[in-house]
Protein backbone atom coordinates (compact mmCIF):
# COMPACT_ATOMS: atom_id res chain seq x y z
CA UNK A 1 0.00 0.00 0.00
CA UNK A 2 2.21 3.03 -1.50
CA UNK A 3 -1.03 5.58 -0.31
CA UNK A 4 -0.50 7.25 3.30
CA UNK A 5 -3.34 6.98 5.70
CA UNK A 6 -4.43 9.62 8.42
CA UNK A 7 -4.92 7.68 11.58
CA UNK A 8 -8.01 9.15 12.80
CA UNK A 9 -11.31 9.79 10.98
CA UNK A 10 -11.45 12.35 7.89
CA UNK A 11 -13.76 14.81 7.40
CA UNK A 12 -15.28 14.46 3.68
CA UNK A 13 -13.38 16.45 1.05
CA UNK A 14 -12.95 16.02 -2.12
CA UNK A 15 -10.88 13.19 -2.43
CA UNK A 16 -12.79 10.97 0.31
CA UNK A 17 -15.02 9.79 -2.13
CA UNK A 18 -11.86 8.34 -4.26
CA UNK A 19 -10.37 6.91 -1.35
CA UNK A 20 -13.36 5.01 0.43
CA UNK A 21 -14.00 3.42 -3.45
CA UNK A 22 -10.21 2.59 -3.23
CA UNK A 23 -10.57 0.64 0.02
CA UNK A 24 -13.87 -0.95 -1.13
CA UNK A 25 -11.76 -2.29 -4.00
CA UNK A 26 -9.01 -3.65 -1.89
CA UNK A 27 -11.44 -5.23 0.68
CA UNK A 28 -14.25 -6.53 -1.66
CA UNK A 29 -11.31 -8.27 -3.63
CA UNK A 30 -9.65 -9.66 -0.70
CA UNK A 31 -12.92 -10.60 1.36
CA UNK A 32 -15.36 -10.91 -1.67
CA UNK A 33 -19.16 -9.62 -0.94
CA UNK A 34 -20.61 -10.82 1.79
CA UNK A 35 -16.93 -10.75 3.57
CA UNK A 36 -16.75 -7.25 3.84
CA UNK A 37 -19.07 -4.48 5.95
CA UNK A 38 -19.59 -1.13 5.09
CA UNK A 39 -17.68 -0.40 8.19
CA UNK A 40 -14.54 -2.54 7.58
CA UNK A 41 -14.20 -0.57 4.56
CA UNK A 42 -14.79 2.34 6.19
CA UNK A 43 -12.30 1.77 8.77
CA UNK A 44 -9.44 0.96 5.69
CA UNK A 45 -10.29 4.04 4.42
CA UNK A 46 -9.51 5.94 7.94
CA UNK A 47 -12.97 7.72 7.48
CA UNK A 48 -16.51 7.45 9.46
CA UNK A 49 -18.80 4.89 8.02
CA UNK A 50 -21.65 7.84 7.97
CA UNK A 51 -19.59 8.99 5.14
CA UNK A 52 -19.72 5.61 3.00
CA UNK A 53 -23.33 5.67 3.36
CA UNK A 54 -23.72 8.90 2.77
CA UNK A 55 -21.85 8.87 -0.63
CA UNK A 56 -22.74 5.28 -1.60
CA UNK A 57 -26.00 4.50 0.04
CA UNK A 58 -25.84 0.54 0.17
CA UNK A 59 -23.29 -1.81 0.17
CA UNK A 60 -24.61 -2.84 -3.13
CA UNK A 61 -23.83 0.25 -4.52
CA UNK A 62 -20.68 0.48 -2.91
CA UNK A 63 -19.63 -2.58 -4.19
CA UNK A 64 -20.69 -1.63 -7.93
CA UNK A 65 -19.10 2.02 -7.64
CA UNK A 66 -16.11 0.01 -6.83
CA UNK A 67 -16.03 -2.16 -9.84
CA UNK A 68 -15.42 1.18 -12.34
CA UNK A 69 -18.31 0.15 -14.92
CA UNK A 70 -18.97 2.88 -17.31
CA UNK A 71 -22.24 2.10 -16.50
CA UNK A 72 -24.35 0.54 -13.69
CA UNK A 73 -25.37 -2.65 -15.10
CA UNK A 74 -28.19 -3.56 -12.75
CA UNK A 75 -29.68 -0.10 -14.26
CA UNK A 76 -28.83 -0.47 -17.95
CA UNK A 77 -29.59 -3.56 -18.25
CA UNK A 78 -33.09 -3.74 -16.81
CA UNK A 79 -33.84 -0.72 -18.85
CA UNK A 80 -32.95 -2.39 -21.95
CA UNK A 81 -34.34 -5.45 -21.20
CA UNK A 82 -37.81 -2.75 -20.44
CA UNK A 83 -37.14 -1.06 -24.36
CA UNK A 84 -36.81 -4.24 -26.44
CA UNK A 85 -40.10 -4.71 -28.28
CA UNK A 86 -42.43 -7.27 -27.06
CA UNK A 87 -42.31 -9.76 -30.08
CA UNK A 88 -38.15 -9.94 -29.67
CA UNK A 89 -37.40 -13.44 -28.20
CA UNK A 90 -40.50 -12.98 -26.30
CA UNK A 91 -40.15 -17.07 -25.86
CA UNK A 92 -36.42 -17.03 -25.29
CA UNK A 93 -35.10 -15.60 -22.24
CA UNK A 94 -31.33 -16.21 -24.12
CA UNK A 95 -31.95 -13.77 -27.03
CA UNK A 96 -33.91 -10.67 -24.91
CA UNK A 97 -30.62 -10.97 -22.60
CA UNK A 98 -28.45 -11.13 -25.33
CA UNK A 99 -30.11 -8.02 -26.97
CA UNK A 100 -29.70 -6.17 -23.96
CA UNK A 101 -26.20 -7.27 -23.16
CA UNK A 102 -24.91 -6.85 -27.59
CA UNK A 103 -26.50 -2.95 -26.87
CA UNK A 104 -24.63 -1.57 -24.13
CA UNK A 105 -21.37 -3.61 -25.45
CA UNK A 106 -21.66 -2.64 -29.08
CA UNK A 107 -21.66 1.38 -27.85
CA UNK A 108 -18.18 2.71 -28.86
CA UNK A 109 -18.76 5.26 -26.12
CA UNK A 110 -18.86 2.26 -23.44
CA UNK A 111 -16.63 -0.60 -24.97
CA UNK A 112 -12.85 0.58 -23.78
CA UNK A 113 -14.39 0.77 -20.08
CA UNK A 114 -16.50 -2.48 -20.48
CA UNK A 115 -13.38 -4.49 -21.62
CA UNK A 116 -10.90 -3.24 -19.13
CA UNK A 117 -13.30 -4.13 -16.51
CA UNK A 118 -13.51 -7.62 -17.77
CA UNK A 119 -9.37 -7.61 -17.78
CA UNK A 120 -9.63 -6.76 -14.13
CA UNK A 121 -11.80 -9.44 -13.41
CA UNK A 122 -9.90 -11.82 -14.82
CA UNK A 123 -6.71 -10.65 -13.08
CA UNK A 124 -5.48 -12.25 -9.97
CA UNK A 125 -7.93 -10.95 -7.30
CA UNK A 126 -10.33 -10.31 -9.72
CA UNK A 127 -12.01 -13.39 -9.36
CA UNK A 128 -13.36 -13.14 -6.12
CA UNK A 129 -14.90 -9.95 -7.52
CA UNK A 130 -16.92 -12.02 -9.76
CA UNK A 131 -17.71 -14.89 -7.83
CA UNK A 132 -18.66 -13.44 -4.28
CA UNK A 133 -19.71 -9.98 -5.53
CA UNK A 134 -21.09 -9.44 -9.23
CA UNK A 135 -22.95 -13.26 -9.23
CA UNK A 136 -24.41 -12.43 -6.47
CA UNK A 137 -25.10 -8.26 -6.97
CA UNK A 138 -25.48 -8.31 -10.51
CA UNK A 139 -26.11 -11.97 -11.72
CA UNK A 140 -28.79 -13.17 -10.27
CA UNK A 141 -31.29 -10.42 -9.62
CA UNK A 142 -30.82 -10.01 -13.53
CA UNK A 143 -31.89 -13.82 -13.96
CA UNK A 144 -34.88 -12.85 -11.74
CA UNK A 145 -36.08 -10.08 -13.72
CA UNK A 146 -35.56 -12.42 -16.70
CA UNK A 147 -37.75 -14.52 -15.02
CA UNK A 148 -35.31 -17.54 -15.05
CA UNK A 149 -36.10 -20.43 -12.35
CA UNK A 150 -32.86 -21.49 -9.98
CA UNK A 151 -31.52 -18.10 -11.11
CA UNK A 152 -28.70 -19.46 -8.51
CA UNK A 153 -27.81 -21.62 -10.17
CA UNK A 154 -28.50 -21.33 -14.14
CA UNK A 155 -27.19 -17.94 -14.37
CA UNK A 156 -23.60 -18.80 -13.83
CA UNK A 157 -23.73 -21.37 -16.28
CA UNK A 158 -24.94 -18.56 -18.74
CA UNK A 159 -22.54 -16.52 -17.19
CA UNK A 160 -19.64 -18.87 -18.58
CA UNK A 161 -21.24 -18.33 -21.56
CA UNK A 162 -21.77 -15.03 -21.83
CA UNK A 163 -17.93 -14.59 -20.52
CA UNK A 164 -17.01 -16.20 -23.45
CA UNK A 165 -18.76 -14.96 -26.29
CA UNK A 166 -17.87 -11.08 -24.94
CA UNK A 167 -14.39 -11.86 -24.40
CA UNK A 168 -14.19 -13.94 -28.12
CA UNK A 169 -15.89 -10.70 -30.04
CA UNK A 170 -14.86 -7.94 -27.66
CA UNK A 171 -11.34 -8.96 -26.31
CA UNK A 172 -9.50 -11.38 -28.65
CA UNK A 173 -11.83 -10.14 -31.82
CA UNK A 174 -12.34 -13.89 -33.10
CA UNK A 175 -13.68 -14.10 -36.65
CA UNK A 176 -16.52 -15.28 -37.39
CA UNK A 177 -17.85 -13.75 -33.56
CA UNK A 178 -16.21 -10.38 -34.01
CA UNK A 179 -17.68 -9.04 -37.27
CA UNK A 180 -20.88 -10.34 -36.97
CA UNK A 181 -24.16 -7.96 -36.88
CA UNK A 182 -25.77 -8.28 -33.37
CA UNK A 183 -28.61 -10.03 -34.59
CA UNK A 184 -26.64 -12.62 -36.36
CA UNK A 185 -25.26 -13.01 -32.35
CA UNK A 186 -27.92 -13.34 -30.90
CA UNK A 187 -29.71 -15.82 -33.53
CA UNK A 188 -26.67 -18.01 -33.50
CA UNK A 189 -26.17 -17.65 -29.53
CA UNK A 190 -29.61 -17.55 -27.77
CA UNK A 191 -30.66 -21.09 -28.07
CA UNK A 192 -26.81 -22.00 -26.65
CA UNK A 193 -28.22 -19.22 -23.92
CA UNK A 194 -31.36 -20.75 -23.64
CA UNK A 195 -29.98 -24.32 -23.10
CA UNK A 196 -28.97 -23.09 -19.71
CA UNK A 197 -31.61 -20.92 -18.95
CA UNK A 198 -34.54 -23.23 -19.41
CA UNK A 199 -32.93 -26.87 -20.08
CA UNK A 200 -33.05 -29.45 -18.08
CA UNK A 201 -30.37 -29.17 -15.30
CA UNK A 202 -28.31 -32.79 -14.73
CA UNK A 203 -29.68 -34.37 -11.64
CA UNK A 204 -27.33 -33.56 -8.71
CA UNK A 205 -25.28 -36.72 -7.00
CA UNK A 206 -27.16 -38.13 -4.93
CA UNK A 207 -26.48 -37.99 -1.09
CA UNK B 1 13.79 -5.62 -25.22
CA UNK B 2 16.15 -6.23 -22.26
CA UNK B 3 17.83 -9.20 -23.87
CA UNK B 4 21.31 -8.19 -25.47
CA UNK B 5 21.89 -9.72 -29.09
CA UNK B 6 25.12 -10.01 -31.19
CA UNK B 7 24.98 -8.91 -34.40
CA UNK B 8 26.41 -11.80 -36.33
CA UNK B 9 25.14 -15.02 -36.57
CA UNK B 10 25.12 -17.93 -33.29
CA UNK B 11 26.31 -21.07 -33.53
CA UNK B 12 23.90 -23.88 -31.41
CA UNK B 13 24.48 -23.30 -27.84
CA UNK B 14 22.68 -24.54 -24.77
CA UNK B 15 20.14 -20.98 -24.63
CA UNK B 16 20.04 -21.19 -28.28
CA UNK B 17 16.59 -22.82 -28.40
CA UNK B 18 15.16 -20.51 -25.15
CA UNK B 19 16.83 -17.53 -27.36
CA UNK B 20 14.46 -18.46 -30.51
CA UNK B 21 11.59 -19.29 -28.26
CA UNK B 22 11.35 -15.94 -26.96
CA UNK B 23 12.37 -14.28 -30.43
CA UNK B 24 9.39 -16.69 -31.83
CA UNK B 25 6.99 -14.80 -28.94
CA UNK B 26 7.77 -12.09 -29.74
CA UNK B 27 7.21 -12.19 -33.60
CA UNK B 28 4.27 -14.03 -32.85
CA UNK B 29 2.79 -11.85 -30.91
CA UNK B 30 3.52 -8.91 -33.59
CA UNK B 31 2.34 -10.66 -36.68
CA UNK B 32 0.61 -13.61 -35.74
CA UNK B 33 0.61 -17.12 -37.66
CA UNK B 34 1.04 -16.57 -40.75
CA UNK B 35 2.72 -12.97 -40.87
CA UNK B 36 5.68 -14.79 -39.46
CA UNK B 37 8.25 -16.52 -41.34
CA UNK B 38 10.23 -18.90 -40.02
CA UNK B 39 13.64 -16.86 -41.57
CA UNK B 40 12.18 -13.63 -39.31
CA UNK B 41 11.70 -15.46 -36.32
CA UNK B 42 15.51 -16.22 -37.06
CA UNK B 43 16.33 -13.21 -37.90
CA UNK B 44 15.10 -11.43 -34.62
CA UNK B 45 16.90 -13.87 -32.65
CA UNK B 46 19.74 -13.26 -34.70
CA UNK B 47 20.91 -16.98 -35.84
CA UNK B 48 20.83 -19.18 -39.09
CA UNK B 49 17.26 -19.95 -39.92
CA UNK B 50 17.99 -23.69 -40.22
CA UNK B 51 19.18 -23.65 -36.85
CA UNK B 52 15.23 -22.71 -36.18
CA UNK B 53 14.67 -26.03 -38.45
CA UNK B 54 17.06 -27.92 -36.71
CA UNK B 55 15.55 -27.29 -33.23
CA UNK B 56 11.78 -27.06 -34.05
CA UNK B 57 11.19 -28.75 -37.15
CA UNK B 58 8.46 -26.83 -38.95
CA UNK B 59 6.42 -23.21 -38.41
CA UNK B 60 3.73 -25.36 -37.09
CA UNK B 61 5.78 -26.97 -34.16
CA UNK B 62 7.57 -23.68 -33.45
CA UNK B 63 4.39 -21.87 -32.93
CA UNK B 64 3.02 -24.29 -30.34
CA UNK B 65 6.57 -24.05 -28.67
CA UNK B 66 6.20 -20.88 -28.02
CA UNK B 67 2.49 -21.02 -26.34
CA UNK B 68 4.67 -22.67 -23.69
CA UNK B 69 2.34 -25.18 -22.88
CA UNK B 70 2.48 -28.09 -20.14
CA UNK B 71 1.33 -30.02 -23.09
CA UNK B 72 0.98 -30.23 -26.79
CA UNK B 73 -2.52 -29.81 -27.24
CA UNK B 74 -2.47 -31.63 -30.64
CA UNK B 75 -1.19 -34.55 -29.65
CA UNK B 76 -2.85 -34.95 -26.32
CA UNK B 77 -6.53 -34.40 -27.14
CA UNK B 78 -6.01 -36.34 -30.36
CA UNK B 79 -4.60 -39.41 -27.80
CA UNK B 80 -7.77 -38.37 -25.63
CA UNK B 81 -9.97 -38.49 -28.34
CA UNK B 82 -9.15 -41.78 -29.51
CA UNK B 83 -8.79 -43.39 -25.97
CA UNK B 84 -12.44 -42.57 -25.16
CA UNK B 85 -15.20 -45.63 -24.86
CA UNK B 86 -16.44 -45.95 -27.91
CA UNK B 87 -20.18 -45.67 -26.64
CA UNK B 88 -19.02 -42.13 -24.87
CA UNK B 89 -21.36 -39.62 -26.66
CA UNK B 90 -20.90 -41.17 -29.85
CA UNK B 91 -23.73 -39.10 -31.21
CA UNK B 92 -22.37 -35.64 -29.71
CA UNK B 93 -19.16 -34.15 -30.51
CA UNK B 94 -19.54 -31.78 -27.94
CA UNK B 95 -19.42 -34.34 -25.21
CA UNK B 96 -16.54 -36.02 -26.83
CA UNK B 97 -14.61 -32.45 -27.00
CA UNK B 98 -15.51 -31.74 -22.97
CA UNK B 99 -14.48 -35.26 -21.65
CA UNK B 100 -11.27 -34.83 -23.59
CA UNK B 101 -10.73 -31.25 -22.53
CA UNK B 102 -11.56 -32.41 -18.96
CA UNK B 103 -9.34 -35.21 -18.81
CA UNK B 104 -6.43 -32.41 -19.74
CA UNK B 105 -7.46 -29.57 -17.39
CA UNK B 106 -8.45 -31.75 -14.37
CA UNK B 107 -5.06 -33.28 -14.19
CA UNK B 108 -3.35 -31.20 -11.25
CA UNK B 109 0.01 -31.81 -12.74
CA UNK B 110 -1.38 -29.62 -15.72
CA UNK B 111 -3.71 -26.77 -14.49
CA UNK B 112 -1.43 -24.13 -13.13
CA UNK B 113 0.15 -24.32 -16.85
CA UNK B 114 -2.93 -24.40 -18.73
CA UNK B 115 -4.60 -21.40 -16.59
CA UNK B 116 -1.13 -19.74 -16.89
CA UNK B 117 -1.38 -19.76 -20.99
CA UNK B 118 -5.03 -18.78 -20.47
CA UNK B 119 -3.82 -15.48 -18.70
CA UNK B 120 -1.02 -15.43 -21.88
CA UNK B 121 -3.77 -15.38 -24.40
CA UNK B 122 -5.91 -12.46 -22.43
CA UNK B 123 -3.09 -10.50 -22.21
CA UNK B 124 -2.72 -7.20 -24.23
CA UNK B 125 -0.89 -8.62 -27.55
CA UNK B 126 -1.87 -12.06 -26.91
CA UNK B 127 -5.39 -11.79 -29.14
CA UNK B 128 -3.15 -12.44 -31.88
CA UNK B 129 -1.40 -15.29 -30.59
CA UNK B 130 -5.13 -16.47 -30.13
CA UNK B 131 -6.68 -15.25 -33.74
CA UNK B 132 -3.93 -16.11 -35.91
CA UNK B 133 -2.49 -18.64 -34.27
CA UNK B 134 -4.16 -21.42 -32.07
CA UNK B 135 -7.48 -21.37 -34.12
CA UNK B 136 -5.53 -22.41 -37.57
CA UNK B 137 -3.08 -24.41 -35.81
CA UNK B 138 -4.65 -26.18 -33.07
CA UNK B 139 -8.57 -25.52 -33.25
CA UNK B 140 -9.51 -26.19 -36.71
CA UNK B 141 -7.30 -29.52 -37.36
CA UNK B 142 -9.13 -30.40 -33.40
CA UNK B 143 -12.65 -29.90 -35.47
CA UNK B 144 -11.62 -31.83 -38.48
CA UNK B 145 -10.53 -34.40 -36.21
CA UNK B 146 -14.12 -34.38 -34.38
CA UNK B 147 -15.59 -34.58 -38.05
CA UNK B 148 -16.97 -31.01 -37.63
CA UNK B 149 -18.32 -29.39 -40.72
CA UNK B 150 -17.07 -26.12 -41.69
CA UNK B 151 -14.70 -26.23 -38.56
CA UNK B 152 -13.02 -22.49 -39.80
CA UNK B 153 -16.81 -21.44 -38.80
CA UNK B 154 -18.01 -23.68 -36.17
CA UNK B 155 -14.22 -24.49 -33.91
CA UNK B 156 -14.60 -20.32 -33.25
CA UNK B 157 -18.03 -20.32 -32.27
CA UNK B 158 -17.50 -23.32 -30.12
CA UNK B 159 -13.80 -21.88 -28.61
CA UNK B 160 -15.58 -18.62 -27.34
CA UNK B 161 -17.95 -21.93 -25.36
CA UNK B 162 -15.51 -23.80 -24.06
CA UNK B 163 -12.98 -20.49 -22.98
CA UNK B 164 -15.53 -18.94 -21.06
CA UNK B 165 -16.20 -22.32 -19.31
CA UNK B 166 -12.55 -23.01 -18.79
CA UNK B 167 -12.18 -19.25 -17.35
CA UNK B 168 -15.70 -19.58 -15.02
CA UNK B 169 -14.50 -23.14 -13.75
CA UNK B 170 -10.46 -22.87 -13.21
CA UNK B 171 -9.44 -19.40 -13.46
CA UNK B 172 -12.62 -17.89 -11.39
CA UNK B 173 -13.95 -20.51 -9.64
CA UNK B 174 -17.49 -20.27 -10.09
CA UNK B 175 -20.00 -22.04 -8.49
CA UNK B 176 -21.87 -24.23 -9.82
CA UNK B 177 -19.22 -24.95 -12.06
CA UNK B 178 -16.30 -24.60 -10.13
CA UNK B 179 -17.16 -28.04 -8.16
CA UNK B 180 -19.13 -30.16 -10.68
CA UNK B 181 -17.71 -33.48 -11.44
CA UNK B 182 -16.23 -33.98 -15.01
CA UNK B 183 -19.16 -36.02 -16.36
CA UNK B 184 -21.87 -33.60 -14.73
CA UNK B 185 -19.94 -30.62 -16.71
CA UNK B 186 -20.30 -32.76 -20.00
CA UNK B 187 -23.63 -33.65 -19.40
CA UNK B 188 -24.96 -29.85 -19.03
CA UNK B 189 -22.45 -28.28 -21.41
CA UNK B 190 -22.19 -30.92 -24.43
CA UNK B 191 -25.72 -29.70 -25.71
CA UNK B 192 -24.79 -26.34 -25.53
CA UNK B 193 -21.78 -26.86 -27.70
CA UNK B 194 -23.02 -29.59 -29.78
CA UNK B 195 -25.65 -26.21 -30.63
CA UNK B 196 -22.68 -24.83 -32.12
CA UNK B 197 -21.05 -28.19 -33.84
CA UNK B 198 -24.08 -29.51 -35.57
CA UNK B 199 -27.34 -26.92 -35.18
CA UNK B 200 -28.19 -24.43 -37.98
CA UNK B 201 -25.95 -21.56 -38.13
CA UNK B 202 -27.43 -18.10 -39.36
CA UNK B 203 -27.60 -17.53 -42.87
CA UNK B 204 -25.29 -15.26 -43.71
CA UNK B 205 -26.38 -11.56 -44.85
CA UNK B 206 -27.09 -11.73 -48.23
CA UNK B 207 -24.85 -9.79 -50.44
Amino acid sequence: MSRTRTRGRRPGSPDTRALILDAARERFAAGGFAGTTVRAVAAHAGVDPALVHHYFGSKDELFVASLALPIDPRAVLAERLAALPAEAGSESPGARLLQAILSVWDDPALQAGLVAAVRRFLEPGGETLVRAGFVPVVLVPLGELLGVQEPAVRMPLVATQVFGLLIGRYLVALEPVASMPAEEVVATFAPVLDRCLLGELPSRSAT
